[in-house]
C-alpha cells in the first residue's frame, strides 16, 4: 500500500446555501421542523424562497463544508459531488476549489439546477434547513473515481447521500472500494430525521465497515432509539471503532473501545449554528490525518465549530485562528 | 401636487456582490486600488474570480442597498435597475422585493449576465471593489417609469450611473422629470474615482437641480479638488441646499445653508465596511421622509452604518435595532 495522495476524500450532496433570518412564527406558518433538514421539491423551493426574507448565498453541503475547512487547516483534500452548469454551480466549484480542495466531478448539463438549501436562522442561532436536491440526484457510481478512492487515507461520507438513490449506490460502492484498498471509512449521520429515514441501513453500515462515526446527540439517540445520550454512546462503543459525538455547548465525547475522552466546547458568540457539526468534523479529521492524539483532534473540532457559529454561513470567511501549539 | 405614493425612488446599477477576504499582497498582485471601485470587463472578472478566495454572495448595488435598508426602517421605497434573467438576477430581485421595495424593472434576456462586484475585504475592514457591469449597461430611458417618478417624494440617484452611457441618459431624464414634478432629487457621489471620471458633470448637477447630496470625505474632496475637508464642505454649502458628508469613524456633518450639524459615529466592531455609506443614506433618507430633524436623520444614518459594518455584506441580515424613541 503506497502512501496516499490525499488525507481525506469527501463525497456528499453539493449544495449552495441561501441563509436568511426568520422568527418562530415564520417556521410555524411554513410547517417547518425547527433545527431539522427537510427535503423539498422544486415547486416547494420556489414557493418558500418567494416567502423568505432577503438572504445571503454561500457554498454549503455537509461534507463539502468539512472538506473546505479541513483544507484550510492544511489537510490534503478531494471532494466528489454534483452541481449543474449554472451560476450557482460555478459559485460552488469556485469556492471549494479555491479553498484548496481537488474537485473533479463534472457538472450536470440537463437543465436541472444546482441544489440549494434554504436556511432560516432564528434569533437563538438555530438553523432550519429546506433542501431542494436539484443536480445532486444525478450523482451516481459513474462519478466515482477509483484511483482517487484508493489514493485517499480517509473516505468521508454523509448520511444525506442515502436520500437520492443513485448517490446511495455510489456511497455503498465507494465504501466497499475504500475498505478493499485498506483505507478508513468515516461517516457523518447528518440529521436525526435522515437517520429516521435510513436507520436500519445506517446500523448495518456501522457494524459492517465504518471505522469512524460523527454524530450529534439527536442523531445518535435516533439511531439507537435511546432516551439518553449515555445509553446511545454505549451502543456506538460496541458498533464502531471510533466515534466523535457532539453535544452543542456541552462539547463532545470521543470514544474508542474502552477509552472515553470528554472534550469541552470552545466559548463562542452564537449567531448561526449552520455547519457547526461539519466544522467539528473538519478539525477532527485534519488533526487525525496529521497524527494528533484523539483529545487534540477533538479540541481542533471544537475550535472550528466555534469559528463557524460566530457568523452567518457554514464556512467562515475569516481564517480559523489556531494557537501556535495547535497550528499545522 | 398629490401626496406621493413612495417616499424614495432609487435608481442605480443592480449588482450582486461576491465578498471574500484577502490581504494587501493579493490587492497589490492584482493591481487594485485599495478602498476604490474599479470597473472591469467580463474577461477580467472571470480571471479575478478564479484567483479569489471562497466567498459569499449577496445583493448589492449602492442605491439598491440604501433602498433595501430604508424599506426595512419603514419607508415606502421603489427601485429601478437592470438585472439579467439568470440565477443571480433572481437573487437580486428576491432580496430587494422581499425587503419591501417595489422593483418593476424587467430583466434583460440577451445573454449578458447580471452585474457582479468582486469585493476583497482586508483585515482592517476596508473593502476594495471590482465591478463587471453586465446587464446594467442595458438600463436606459425606456426603463424609466414616469408615473413612478412623479409619485415619489425623493428621487435618489447614484454617481455610478454615469459610467454606463445609457444609464447616464436615464439619470438626466429622471432628474429633470422629478424636478418638473416638484419632487426632491438626491445624489450620492458613489466613489472618489467615479467623481474623477465625471467631475465636471457632477458639479453641473449640484448647481443645477440636485437638492440633497451624500458624499464621503474622499469624494467631496475629489469633487472640488480640495486638500481639506473643511474647504470642500464650504464649496458644497454654496452649491447644494442640503448635504450629508460622511467621515468614517469621525462621524458625519450635515450642512444646510448656514446651518452645520456634526453627527457622531455610532461605536461598532468593524468587520467589513462595504455598504457603510449606503446604509447611512438609508437611515438619513428614511428619517427625512418621516419628517425628522436633520440631527435625528444623521443619527439614524450613523446607526444604520454601524449595523452594516459589523458583519460581511452590505445589507445586514439581522434587523437594525432602533431605540424606542427613534423607531418609526
Amino acid at each position: 500500500m503506497t502512501s496516499p495522495r490525499f488525507d481525506i476524500l469527501g463525497i456528499g450532496n453539493a449544495i449552495v446555501d441561501v441563509v436568511a433570518r426568520a422568527d418562530d412564527a415564520f417556521l410555524s406558518k411554513h410547517n417547518m421542523r425547527k433545527g431539522a433538514m427537510t427535503l423539498i421539491d422544486a415547486v416547494a423551493a420556489e414557493k418558500l424562497y418567494s416567502a423568505m426574507p432577503p438572504g445571503q448565498e454561500s457554498s454549503g453541503g455537509s461534507v463539502a463544508n468539512t472538506c473546505a475547512i479541513a483544507a484550510g487547516l492544511g489537510a490534503r483534500v478531494a471532494y466528489l459531488g454534483k452541481v449543474a452548469e449554472d451560476q450557482l454551480g460555478e459559485v460552488f466549484r469556485h469556492d471549494i476549489t479555491n479553498a484548496g480542495v481537488h474537485f473533479p466531478t463534472s457538472a450536470l448539463k440537463d437543465g436541472v439546477p444546482t441544489a440549494r438549501c434554504l436556511i432560516l436562522v432564528t434569533s437563538d442561532g438555530q438553523r432550519t434547513m429546506n433542501t431542494y436536491l436539484g443536480a445532486c440526484v444525478a450523482f451516481g457510481i459513474s462519478d466515482l473515481d477509483d484511483a482517487l478512492i484508493n489514493d485517499s487515507a480517509i473516505l468521508y461520507l454523509e448520511g444525506y447521500l442515502f436520500d437520492p438513490p443513485a448517490a446511495q449506490a455510489a456511497f455503498r460502492r465507494a465504501a466497499a472500494m475504500a475498505r478493499q484498498a485498506g483505507r478508513r471509512v468515516a461517516l457523518s449521520l447528518s440529521d436525526a430525521f435522515c437517520v429516521d429515514r435510513h436507520r436500519a441501513a445506517f446500523r448495518d453500515l456501522l457494524t459492517g465497515g465504518v471505522d469512524m462515526l460523527f454524530a450529534n446527540e439527536a442523531e445518535i439517540s435516533s439511531l439507537y432509539e435511546c432516551n439518553t445520550f449515555a445509553e446511545a454512546m454505549e451502543h456506538a462503543r460496541w458498533d464502531v471503532p471510533l466515534a466523535a459525538l457532539t453535544r452543542s455547548e456541552a462539547g463532545s465525547v470521543i470514544i474508542k473501545g474502552s477509552e472515553t475522552y470528554p472534550i469541552a466546547a470552545e466559548p463562542a458568540r452564537v449567531v448561526d449554528t449552520t455547519g457547526a457539526g461539519d466544522a467539528y468534523a473538519a478539525g477532527f479529521l485534519a488533526g487525525f490525518a496529521a497524527g494528533r492524539s484523539l483529545p487534540s483532534c477533538g479540541r481542533l473540532g471544537s475550535l472550528c465549530a466555534a469559528a463557524t457559529i460566530a457568523d452567518y454561513g457554514a464556512r467562515p470567511l475569516q481564517p480559523i485562528q489556531l494557537d501556535a501549539d495547535e497550528s499545522f
